[in-house]
């Protein structure tokens, strides 16, 4: 299923595309999603950023950039599977928070 | 069902018409769009495209172009035989991202 | 019901009328509506067009014109008999593409 | 429950007051609006129009006026006994096309 | 529950208070407002207007003054008794004509 | 419960802080909320006042005062306990009337 | 779970990051939040502040500052452990009010 060739999903919009961290990866620190909440929050990477959405006739500006970690509710988004990683397409506004 | 003559179908506002992929056209790389997904995306190229729809006044640019693939929600749009073969009349919305 | 006067009907705002198109008319080439699809899309033609809807203040220009084919969802608009013929009073925004 | 002294009705916004047509008065030619049609559309008269709803902080001019006769859906508007004689009051918008 | 001081209700934004008409009162002439009609409409006096709803940071100006008779429908709006008399506190959107 | 210090909450946007009256301080005069009806409306003092919500990026300005008595639907806004005494949290959206 | 890195979260647009408060940290004074209360308010601190959600095309600046206590709705929100720690990720129109 994976080859030598990156493909590129480059979202639409307010859209991102995120890759979900793996229990390893996660913020060695303090962030701790609790599986029983209400929302079930979880951690991710955003690997691409789209141009923004129309608001009055003007792009917003995205509040993301690749590469930062995130925090976003679990029932957001679509599955899909590339290069043989698990990643997710979001909304921006999917997203809670950026996490240092 | 299908003639010399080509039908062309000239997609409304912010609507396009696109080509569900065959399982041998799909982009060689990586992206592999899971059956069991919640929302079914889809892979797609795009055949036609809207002159996008009106914003206080103004058209809105489309961000697709004919000749891309792109990443669909499975339950979106309305399906129609176009010379033979089957297509999608979408909302620009409802593209999730483009496949490079 | 039928009488030498033509009943003419305008269309309010972005409204347009239209006649469902009998098998014998429908594009020759390749646009085949399956009737099992989910929204049943229809070919018709346009006879009458109103003049826009207000958005902002201002009236946004229609996107078709009388004598164009168009496909639409079976499910939208309204049915008239006019003259004997049937009709259906639809939105602008019931129109999926233009057929050509 | 008439009297010599004419009630006026004058309609809110964009609402309009009209006078549903009498079999006898319906249009000669070939409007014929069917009973079992899903939305009920019916035949009538403006006798009186609005001064046009607020957008933008501006007031929308009416597209009808009073004399013109008009195709509405059956389950809009409210029923009022004006006079003697059933009128209904709608909204400019639930007015489908006017009839010439 | 009445005394000699009046209470006065000004009401917010783009509300009115109206003073539903008793049979006696009622439009010598031609209103008739069916019991049996979908929307049950009332007739009331306005005896008090609001200083109008903000659009776009402005007022909107009010199309009812005191001491006009109106047509409203019967399931809009709170009912209070004021002075010993039963009061119904509407938004002007309710108010569906001024009757003359 | 209850100290020597006011707790002071500053209601957020267009919200205001009310206090339900008892039965003794009510209006003396013609204001009667009946008990059964369908909106069943209180009457209550202000005792704060938002800065006013945002509308087209500019704050709009609140149309109540502290010390007012004013009439909401009961069934409106989030209660408190204020130093001991019961209070209520609304949107000005929520008050039906300014009560003199 | 803690560790000496402090783990920041930055919320996006126009949320916040509050720590609920515990039972001995609560405002001395008179603010009692009744459990049994329609909305279950909750009193907390605010620990970030996102920079404001667009409007027009502009940021709306946001109305409460770091350290503040504030009043929310219990049933807002999405719950987090931060450095073991249990904050809520909420949206600035969640809170009801400050309390000073």
């Amino acid at each position: 299923m994976t080859t030598a060739t990156k493909t590129i999903l480059r979202p639409m919009a307010d859209r991102v595309v995120v890759r979900p961290l793996k229990r390893e990866e996660k913020t060695a620190g303090g962030l701790y999603l609790p599986e029983n909440a209400k929302e079930k929050p979880q951690e991710a990477e955003v690997i691409a950023v789209g141009p923004g959405r129309y608001e009055e006739g003007k792009r917003l500006p995205m509040d993301v950039t690749v590469g930062q970690k995130i925090v976003y509710s679990k029932y957001s988004g679509t599955e899909i599977k590339l290069d043989g990683e698990e990643v997710l397409i979001l909304r921006e506004s999917d997203i809670l928070a950026i996490v240092e």
